[in-house]
């Protein structure tokens, strides 16, 4: 059994049929899972690489762990979100999708059992199963997983690992509550189990505070539970995804199997990107770029919010994210509205606007109802238009 | 069975300790396989990487595939070497490290035979047994792979593929004559077996007229031979190995199975480093940093066989490289002299002078007499002082 035999089990026609008919002129899009290029700090970044070509070691092979000025950064960058690693306790990958494939290499056997969230992210899903293993899916609310579930379903099921997004999960946009991330470690070390924690988007909040601190931050509160936590961070949603650089957190012996994967895989990260990277943190301007990515999407969400209450009304239900990049929402089927969001998906496409479905990003039992709005790449106006016209479709 | 339990099978260690002491003050070291900083055109990289910024897409999530801009400049450049293929017949790898690694998730199950040459380039030993292959090794000579025992073997183990470095191999320095070439391509039809072309080196010649084209550059010749035939091509001995940047050109069905792949494996390769790549191959600069490139790389070739003969005379045999970065020796045992190259090797380093031996470089049946020793990184001068040391050494 080899990779090329499992991609059969790899669902992606309906999505990919989708983002064909993207390219049609005047389409409004939410379907995307990426940032606004317009928000990009194109002159900070233009500034760091210029800089970074002044280091002797920027364009040449570097070790396979992460380019040292990097995983300096990311450590100091890491301790401003309340996490204490050491750069040494940290490997850059590219991007955060290396760090899943790097995990599916490193822990998982054909036939192992993964709990992820229901839904999670698609190429997490998709990732996962081509190393074989069997997805479990954990019931997730507004407040993100079900504890009481989870820890049923660890005790069922004795997972290889458990994988949550716990802060504006995507495709849920739900936030995992101070209460039950104190909960997931405590069950981790109850049952030995290993978590692996994927925030790319803990830095995007709409609140005047932070969320609550990463699982990975609140290790010290829960003794045990720091030798069985991987947490995976990412560039990708804040300054840019182009760039390819990620990084992971992990126990000294699973750090070192993922090195040793990684060296096959790519032999390292993008030298010139990770000197990039890790000159643009040093430049400082990373806390005024955060502070404009949030106002920004933050405005967006908001309108949002707005247009899909005023002009959808009780056709959907949701909850209006405190941060990251979607809505999840659910068709309601009230007055004879349409239930099935991929047969919704296809007349909003007629109208010019476009979703993406949620069913696809149930590892098990979907719930056909779901669809998930990107709120990230249209402006304002946009967005008004786009829910207009959804209103239209339905 | 895990990639994990795999790690063990992957023998590094000894030439992981002699990269610990080439930190040593004072080394000489001929051990790297990477070229030199020295010679990389830092102002034509400067120069594209900031006109790629100028690039709405340069920053952004780009498609598993490969930038089009790059895919297009690849196209262009393959062509100057005989290669026909259009922009949509190859994708970019990040490195061309990951496209073995796509080649192993795309063809090979546990179990699965695969010919390599013996000696050939060790991170393919390593990544094609982390996927589970069981390697046969197929002997060369200054001439390359030795055609009459590949076919044997073929015909022996019906294997998945053959992996041949034909253009001055890494460690062999061999270069496979173009009636060998020939021989190889009709093998391949004449078995229905796969060969894969790893080309890093084949632009650094030291002649005035190229080496025999390619294998895909000979397809033409061999009618068939090109659905059977992967050629993987990479920036980094030319241009930059921090950029990152390989491409890999396949059979319609295989290069889709490795898209698939690598959308999972680290989503697409740096779009920054891609739309740098493709920048500095418009800017037309190429020409003139090969001739740079090929010429400083022939001086120091040249002046590492005159030492070698003039310093170690009969200890050790060796062929002259007509191109790539290395020398492929053999200890003779002459005089009383050494003949275990791990041996010589830990003498070397108390003379402050470094190379590999040559054994880990063999799937199966090691010669220890072997050593590899790189002409790249150090001049003229350094290369004549170190030879004498290896000579003190004897």
């Amino acid at each position: 059994m080899q990779f090329a035999d499992r991609l059969q089990n790899v669902e992606t026609s309906a999505i990919r049929e989708l983002f064909k008919l993207l390219g049609t002129p005047g389409i409004v899009s939410f379907a995307g899972g990426f940032p606004d290029s317009a928000m990009f700090d194109v002159d900070g970044i233009r500034e760091a690489s210029a800089r970074a070509l002044d280091e002797p070691g920027a364009l040449q092979y570097g070790a396979t762990e992460g380019y040292e000025p990097l995983r300096s950064q990311l450590s100091a960058f890491m301790a401003t979100k309340g996490v204490e690693v050491a750069p040494q306790g940290l490997i850059v990958t590219t991007g955060s999708q290396q760090a899943l494939d790097l995990i599916g290499k490193t822990l998982i056997s054909p036939g192992d059992k993964v709990i992820v969230e229901g839904p999670t992210f698609l190429a997490t899903i998709q990732c996962f199963r081509l190393y074989g293993a069997e997805l479990v899916s954990a019931p997730i609310d507004a407040d993100g997983v079900k504890t009481d579930e989870l820890e049923a379903l660890i005790q069922e099921h004795r997972p290889k690992f458990v994988y949550l997004i716990p802060t504006f999960g995507n495709p849920s946009g739900a936030l995992l509550t101070r209460e039950r991330r104190k909960k997931v470690l405590e069950m981790a070390v109850r049952h030995g189990t290993v978590i692996v924690e994927d925030d790319p988007y803990g830095d995007l909040y709409f609140t005047d505070a932070p969320p609550p601190p990463s699982l990975m931050a609140m290790t010290p509160e829960v003794p045990g539970s720091r030798e069985l936590l991987v947490h995976c961070g990412s560039m990708s949603k804040v300054l840019s995804p182009g760039l390819r650089v990620g990084w992971m957190i992990a126990p000294p012996a699973l750090l070192a199997n993922a090195v040793m994967c990684k060296q096959f895989s790519d032999a390292h990260t993008s030298t010139f990107a990770q000197a990039t990277a890790a000159q643009y943190l040093k430049s400082g301007r990373m806390p005024a770029t955060l502070a404009n990515v949030r106002k920004v999407y933050a405005e967006r969400c908001r309108a949002m919010a707005e247009s899909l209450r005023s002009e959808l009304g009780g056709a959907i239900t949701f909850t209006q994210p405190q941060g990251g990049l979607f809505f999840w929402a659910r068709l309601t089927g009230a007055n004879g509205g349409p239930t099935d969001a991929s047969v919704f998906a296809k007349k909003a496409i007629e109208q010019l606007v476009a979703f993406v479905p949620g069913a696809p990003f149930f590892a098990a039992n979907p719930d056909v109802s779901t669809l998930r709005l990107s709120f990230a790449t249209a402006d304002v106006a946009r967005i008004q238009e786009g829910i207009a016209r959804l209103a239209k479709a339905l």
